[in-house]
C-alpha cells in the first residue's frame, strides 16, 4: 500500500477483489490426528495436545467457578466498568432481535407461527494467546444468553502461566457461562465436537481463530456439527471522501493491520490528494505502533485506489464485500442507502471500527473474504432455530384440503394425497 | 416397520435415532470432472452432461419468455386455482418474516440498526425427472422473491421430452423468476457455482436433490457459494395418543415414506394397542399405492417405538430431531411448548404433513439427519443478510470512546486504542 491505483478498468476490478492467499499447512492430517485422540481418550488427549502445541503445564481443563467468581477482584475498576458498558450495550441491542412468533391464519381455519428456540448446546471459542480476546467473550456470550442455550462452553487456551485471562472469564461470567475450559487449537474443537468426561458435546461452534481452530471447524462440520461461518483473514475498506480527517483514516487502516500479516485494509476515494496525504501518514503513523511488524507485512497485501466518485467507491467496495466498512464522509446516510455486501458498515468521521469491535452493541463477529455477500454477521437468530408449526381444524382442512390433493396428485405422490383424502372422508361420514 | 420396540431403556435411544446409513457412490472424480468442464466449457459441457445422464435432446438451456407465459395454457384450471391459492399462502407466511430495521441507541450518541439486504444472486434447484416438484418452485420462490433478490435463477432437469413441465414454469411464473435453465444434476449447481455464456455465477445455491446435487452442492460450497442447508434423506416422526385415529396415522407414515426407499419414519406412541393397529394399517394401505416398493424399503428402515408416556415421547422426538413431527394428539398445543428440536411441527389429527408440504404456508425446506438441533427451516432470512450499520456522533465517541480505549489497551491491541485517541484528541482542540 504505497502507491495509487488510478482510476482501474472496471474489467480490473474482480482480480482487484481478490483476497491475498497465503501458503497455508496441510492440516489435514494433524486435524484428523487429534480429532482421532479426543474421540478415543477424551481429556487425556486434550491435555496431552494443549501441552504439546502450548508448552503449558495445566492442572486440567475445568476452570473452577471460585476462579471464575474471584476474577473481578484480579482486573482493575476501569477495565471492569468498560466491561459492564460494553456488555450492557451488546446486550441491549442483541436483546431487539428476539422477536416474538406473530400466529399467522392463511387459509380459514389454518394458523401458523414461527418460533425462535434456542440451539441447546453450544461452543464458544474464544482465542488466546497473544492477546486474551475477552471481547470474543462477550460477543459471543451475549447472544449465547439471549437466546437461552441450555448448555454453553467457552473454550479458550491458556496463557504461559496456564491460566485464563480474568477479563476472558469476567466477561464469561458477565453472560451467565459456567462451563469453562482451559483448552485451545484442534484439541478444544474436537472436544466440542465429540464431548469427553469434562466438555459436552455440542450442536454448533462458534468464534475466530487461526488456521489450525478454522481447519478443525472444518472437520467439525463433517462429523455433523455446525458452525458460526466460514472464517479468514480480518479486512476493512474505507470509503474517504474530501472531507474525512487523513489522521483518522490512516489510524484506523493500521487498527485494522495490526489483526494480522494476512489481514488486507482497501482505502477507496475520488480525491487524490487526500489519498497521498492518508498514505503518508500511514507510514508515519505505524512507526510508533508497537505491532509494526504485522502491520507492515498486513499493508503489502493492501491497496489504494483512486476512483472517479463516491458512487464508483460503492460499486467497487459491494465487489469487494467487506467484512468492515467505513464511510468516511460528512453524510453517510445516503451512501449507506447503497451497500448491498459487507459484514458492518462505520458511518462517519467519529465511527471508528474500534468502536464496534468492542463496545457500541453490534457483534463483531462478521463474514470475510467476499462471505458477506451471502453471509449476514452473527446475531441471536445464530443461535436458535426458527421452527414452524402449523395446525388445521377441520374446517382448514375441508378448505384447503381440495386443493392440496389436486397438487399431490400432479407430482404423483398418490400416498400425499391419500393423506387428505382419508381425513375428508372421515369428515363427511 | 412390523414389530413394536417396547419401553427401550434411555441409554439405548440415540441408537434408536441414528439414521439408516447407505452405501453412496463415491462421487468425488464425478463432480470434480463435471465442475473442471463447466468451468472451462461453459454451457456446451452443461447440454452435454444433461444429454449423457438424462438421455434428453435439448435445444438449448434457456427457457423462453414465451414459453414460460404459455405455461398457463398448459395446465388444467384446478391446478392452476391450487398453487395460486398455495403460492398466496406461502406469500402471506413469509410475508411477515421481513423485519424493518429498529434503530437502537445505547450509549448517548451512538445509534445502530440491523438491515436485511437481499443476497444478490440466488440459485434455485427444482428437482424434476419422475416427480415434477412444482412445490419446491413455489417454496423456494416467494422467499426469494419477497426478499428482493436482483437476479433469481432456477434450474431443473429436463423431463423425457426434454422440457420441463408447465405446472414447474407456472409456480416460478408466479414468483417473477424469469430465468429458468433445462438443468440438473451435478452440470446444473457448477453452472451456478463458475457461471457460464447462459447461467449467472450465484452467491447461494438453494434446493432438494439426490446423491449428486448434494455432492455437488457440497463442492459448491468448497469453492465459496453458500447453500441453504445440509441435505439428506427425509424423516417424519408421528407421536400419536389414545385418541389418534390410524387410518389417519397410517397413511401419513406411507406419505413419507414414498419420498424415497431411504426415507424413515418413526411412530412413537404411549398405547401398545394404538400402535399395533396403525402397523396393521400401515401393511394394508400401502397395498393399492403406486409407489408401494419405495415406500416398503423405506419401512425397513423405520420404527415403532412404545415409550411410557407423552412426555417421554417427546423426550425422544427432541433426540431425534426430525425434519417433520406430527403431534397427533387431541390438545397439541401443550405438547407443542416442549419441541425443542424439530424442523417443522403439525399438530392435532387434522394436520397431515401433506398441507404443509403444498400450500399451508410455511415452508417445506427443513434440516434433516438430526440437523434439526442446529439448523431451523428455509425462511425470508435465508435470503436476505443482516447488516450491521452503527453512527457515533461526537458525543457518542466522547461518552463511548475512553472505555474502549481501556478495552484496546488490555487486548495489546494499541493501533485499534489509536483511532479512538486520535479523534479524542482533536476533538479536545
Amino acid at each position: 500500500m504505497k502507491e495509487i491505483i488510478k482510476n482501474p478498468n472496471t474489467s480490473s476490478w474482480s482480480e482487484l477483489c481478490k483476497r491475498p492467499t497465503f501458503e497455508s499447512e496441510d492440516l489435514a492430517s494433524t486435524v484428523d490426528e487429534i480429532f482421532a485422540a479426543v474421540k478415543a481418550e477424551g481429556d487425556k488427549a486434550v491435555l496431552r495436545y494443549n501441552k504439546k502445541f502450548g508448552g503449558r503445564n495445566l492442572k486440567g481443563l475445568w476452570v473452577s467457578s471460585l476462579e471464575i467468581k474471584n476474577s473481578e477482584d484480579k482486573i482493575s475498576e476501569e477495565l471492569k466498568d468498560a466491561i459492564d458498558l460494553a456488555y450492557e450495550n451488546i446486550y441491549h441491542y442483541h436483546y431487539a432481535q428476539m422477536a416474538q412468533p406473530r400466529v399467522m391464519k392463511t387459509t380459514n381455519g389454518i394458523t401458523s407461527f414461527r418460533k425462535n428456540i434456542a440451539i441447546e448446546k453450544v461452543g464458544l471459542y474464544i482465542p488466546g494467546g497473544t492477546a486474551p480476546l475477552f471481547s470474543t467473550a462477550l460477543m459471543l456470550g451475549v447472544p449465547a444468553q439471549i437466546a437461552g442455550c441450555t448448555v454453553i462452553q467457552m473454550v479458550s487456551p491458556p496463557g504461559e502461566d496456564g491460566t485464563l485471562h480474568p477479563a476472558i472469564l469476567y466477561a464469561a461470567k458477565k453472560c451467565g457461562v459456567k462451563k469453562i475450559y482451559r483448552a485451545g487449537g484442534i484439541q478444544a474443537i474436537a472436544a466440542l465436537t465429540y464431548g469427553t468426561e469434562s466438555v459436552q458435546a455440542v450442536h454448533k461452534i462458534y468464534g475466530p481463530g487461526n488456521q489450525f481452530v478454522t481447519a478443525a471447524k472444518q472437520e467439525a462440520v463433517r462429523q455433523g456439527v455446525a458452525i458460526d461461518m466460514p472464517a479468514g483473514p480480518s479486512e476493512l475498506l474505507v470509503i474517504a471522501e474530501k472531507t474525512a480527517n487523513p489522521v483518522f483514516v490512516a489510524a484506523d487502516l493500521l487498527a485494522q493491520s495490526e489483526h494480522g500479516a494476512d489481514s488486507q485494509v482497501i482505502l477507496l476515494g475520488d480525491d487524490e490528494k487526500l489519498l497521498s496525504a492518508i498514505l503518508e501518514l500511514v507510514q508515519s503513523q505505524v512507526k510508533k505502533l508497537p505491532r509494526k511488524d504485522i502491520i507492515r507485512k498486513a499493508l503489502e497485501n493492501s491497496k489504494c485506489i483512486l476512483l472517479k466518485d463516491l458512487n464508483e467507491c460503492m460499486n467497487f467496495s459491494n465487489a469487494y464485500a467487506p467484512e468492515h466498512l467505513i464511510l468516511a464522509v460528512d453524510k453517510p446516510a445516503a451512501l449507506a442507502e447503497k451497500v448491498i455486501n459487507a459484514g458492518c458498515v462505520f458511518m462517519g468521521h467519529y465511527t471508528p471500527e474500534s468502536l464496534g469491535d468492542y463496545a457500541a452493541g453490534p457483534n463483531h463477529t462478521l463474514p470475510t473474504g467476499g462471505h458477506a455477500k451471502a453471509y449476514g454477521g452473527l446475531g441471536v437468530d445464530s443461535f436458535v432455530k426458527k421452527i414452524n408449526f402449523q395446525h388445521a381444524t377441520t374446517l382448514g382442512l375441508q378448505n384447503l384440503g381440495p386443493a392440496v390433493e389436486i397438487m399431490a396428485a400432479e407430482e404423483q405422490l398418490m400416498a400425499h394425497k391419500k393423506a387428505v383424502t382419508l381425513r375428508l372422508q372421515y369428515l363427511k361420514k
